[in-house]
């Protein structure tokens, strides 16, 4: 059993998804659209590029998460705001900061952000420990 | 421009995860738990087979409110409880129904369930229409 305290920080997670990413994450979750898939598309809706599914990074945070609990299916409750699109070829960094303990309830502070894009805000996670 | 008041049902979203769903998914998004792809170790831990990542699921919940957005880009912020294991072979079915409008944006209330199973509760989405 892991000991928590407030202001403790989760071990950051650090993941760099491939260009084939998208792809790969499309056809598992089920979500196709062409603006994680088709460089074409993505450009011709003014992006850049094929974007990251926010769910894709969203995972990234659940997983900071679990691995930190080592246990699959500590984590309860998972709340984010989806505030910038992230995009394959880039580092996903998540960090989360403990602000409440309750028993054996962890909650956290968290977010992911590739460089200065913060593409995932004002996440709160609860998690057993 | 969809048109939404507070008591209307999204369109339902039912997708039954093949048997190597997981295994994709745990591929896609980086979480390779044994729980999820490796039916002898989730027996061994008292499953009754490989379930699902709580994260599929969400997507579920996220892709019943980009498609009713008919946006990928929509959905703003996403809170979920998990609340039940989800499995593959079964169907699951994403219900929202709108609780608030304001402005441009829509607030549900939103969950997942396998028959009587609900894996996903309480959940919360918010998305622009």
């Amino acid at each position: 059993m892991a000991s928590y305290q407030v202001g403790d920080s989760l071990p950051e997670l650090r993941v760099t998804p491939d260009a084939g990413l998208p792809r790969r994450y499309a056809e598992a979750s089920g979500d196709m659209n062409p603006i994680h898939i088709d460089e074409e598309f993505a450009k011709s809706v003014g992006l850049p590029g094929c974007i990251l599914h926010g769910l894709y990074s969203m995972a990234q945070v659940a997983r900071a998460h679990t691995e930190a609990a080592g246990d699959p299916l500590a984590l309860k409750r998972l709340a984010v705001q989806f505030r910038g699109m992230g995009f394959p070829e880039q580092e996903i960094r998540v960090t989360a900061t403990v602000k409440a303990v309750e028993g054996d309830r962890v909650v956290t502070a968290t977010e992911a952000a590739q460089g200065d894009n913060r593409i995932i805000r004002n996440g709160e996670a609860e998690f057993t420990a």
